[in-house]
């Protein structure tokens, strides 16, 4: 589904709900939590009709256009859309540990006059799960008929998946795999080190004292702008050109720079690090006997979604990680898309998400009600 | 040749000869020039039994082992090895704008007590192959067997070619492009700002301010090491081990954080932006008529060798350049490294290396002297 064919993108609310008091995987207590998420149509009277949608590092909850703002989402999301919103109530919830809403390093810690800032405990991609867990069950939502998420929202995906598996019927997976790599942690850990090395990082306690890490946090992007996409890509479209200053201005250098004064501008250097972190440590085998042990626990369908040039999920670790899972007694199947954008293919190759999506969402409802299971 | 296999390296000693002034490519003058240099072997009376071994971004003139010393090509370099120190004299030299004895941004400005800094003028490959050639002139050196070089190094041995192609028999160029392509500008680009940015950069005058921008520098060298190697060779050697402090301390981490600190402690932060700079300017083409016409220049016989996993430089890159160099008139070959390590099998697969070596040193010479050529 096209976004030009949305005449009237749909009018919805940013809403906030206050949870009040959380323990996270590994034992620290958060207090006030504050959840802040979006909704697209609307919720049957069974509470079953849901499609939560999970986001990536720098994401947010505005998945799905509205109120004249596009979403990052917008296309896959709407009436008529693959998450056809005249059928599904479509859910986004910022993260826990996330800077736009949701309760994270730069929320004030309760009962004091300061952020948290280095002080947000470490949190999983588990924690983030369970707060949505229980968002959705405060709001009466009974069942979900998908999970869906890319990168760091489709670890979310496969979390849920392991640890709700009667409350699901499906999980899409798309670029992101069952444990974090080696190669994502050398990532990760090259932008944690750009971060913190920035004096105006302060230990993490930067708004205090006024400043912010804006280098730090832009080179942290440039780099993950780099990992998202193709070698290919930048040398069709940017190449050796030069930008204005000529000998070695180039448009290349210009353009991440670029990127990275964007972000600096809309996200908070600790909320970062967290999601770093919790990304580091994602591994759906952790305390389950391993991976295998996992996905012996899921019940939902699987899909798992490849992209054929991701330089951080390769495409072959994906498939293999769904004939795992297959011998593990899931009903995953693993399809790729085929993007020169690379990782952010999930972000930009909308129409082609939307026909891997909807044979998993339409064809397994119409063998359910055939078997009279739906 | 195993480098086990040589009982006693032979002795050298490091050389340093005093160029004078030279006009760098863009126009600015340096004077009184160092340039510092290794030999192993023994110069033929008529002056043309020389192979150049040039260097990559953080290497230096040290090439061969010698005096208990292990070189970075030791494995190639000595008696009975590919370059066999008994038929040929190998040279190699600190590259101008590098910080091991040559010439570069730590050296005192001529006059002044003061180091260049960042005042250190922009230099080029181009400029590397000068200096080089004309220590080589002053050296007596009539001709050269091979250029050879990997990487950065591989930049010098094709810009010889097209600078010298009557100085010169063959050019190896080892996992090095034509020009320098958008995604090495974009890591170059990330490893400068993050040098940049560390306040004791001090524009450039951190020697006299007594400081140095280790963090940034060891940032630059975390990135660079990423883009050296694999991420298979990670997720096999590393993948999610844990160091002694547990949870998120990841081996991966420690490995990336060592070599940021072992490179502080031998490479100077001006140094690595100069070479970082020379390489984005590296385009053969330039002021050639383009990369075709830079090729037509070409009478060295060229072997270009790729390496599977290269992320920087992909094989099937310099496969299409040697096509296009033999369509130039070139006579050129193209042959393959494979390795698991990436990028850094140019240093690390010695006995692979040697082994495509070989035939292209030694069946041509045994061809031009059937013909009466040799």
């Amino acid at each position: 589904m096209n976004r030009n064919e949305h005449e009237h993108p749909q009018s919805t609310a940013i809403r906030r709900w206050t949870m009040g008091s959380f323990v996270t995987e590994f034992g620290a207590l958060l207090e006030d939590v504050e959840v802040v998420f979006e909704s697209y149509g609307r919720l049957d009277r069974t509470g079953d009709n849901v499609v939560l949608v999970c986001h990536a590092l720098t994401g947010d909850a505005h998945a799905g256009d509205s109120d004249g703002h596009p979403g990052w989402w917008g296309g896959l999301i709407g009436p008529g859309c693959v998450l056809d919103t005249d059928r599904y109530c479509v859910i986004s919830v910022n993260v826990l540990g996330g800077c736009q809403g949701s309760t994270g390093p730069a929320s004030l810690t309760p009962g004091e006059a300061r952020a948290y800032g280095a002080h947000f405990p470490v949190i999983t991609i588990r924690d983030m799960v369970s707060v949505q867990y229980a968002l959705l069950r405060h709001l009466g939502i009974t069942r979900l008929q998908l999970v869906i998420g890319g990168s760091m929202g489709g670890m979310q995906a496969l979390e849920w998946a392991a640890m709700h598996p009667e409350y699901m019927e499906r999980a899409a997976v798309i670029a992101a795999n069952p444990a974090f790599t080696a190669i994502g942690l050398a990532y990760n850990e090259v932008m944690r080190q750009a971060i913190v090395s920035d004096p105006d990082y302060r230990q993490g306690d930067y708004a205090q004292a006024g400043v912010f890490p804006a280098k730090g946090l832009g080179i942290a992007r440039m780099l993950g702008m780099i990992t998202y996409r193709t070698a290919e890509l930048f040398e069709q479209r940017l190449g050796r050109d030069l930008g204005p200053d000529g000998l070695d201005d180039f448009q290349m250098g210009r353009y991440l720079r670029h990127h990275g004064d964007k972000l600096v501008k809309r996200f908070d250097a600790n909320s970062y690090l967290t999601l770093l972190r919790a990304m580091d440590l994602h591994d759906i085998g952790r305390g389950r006997g391993g991976v295998s042990g996992a996905f012996e626990r899921i019940n939902a369908e699987l899909l798992w979604i490849g992209i054929d040039k991701d330089l951080l999920y390769p495409p072959e670790d994906l498939r293999q990680a769904t004939e795992l899972a297959a011998r593990s007694g899931v009903r995953a199947r693993y399809a790729q898309l085929s993007s020169m954008y690379g990782h952010d293919a999930f972000l930009l190759e909308l129409p082609q998400l939307s026909q891997l999506l909807h044979p998993f969402l339409t064809r397994d409802a119409a063998v359910r009600q055939a078997v009279g299971d739906g």
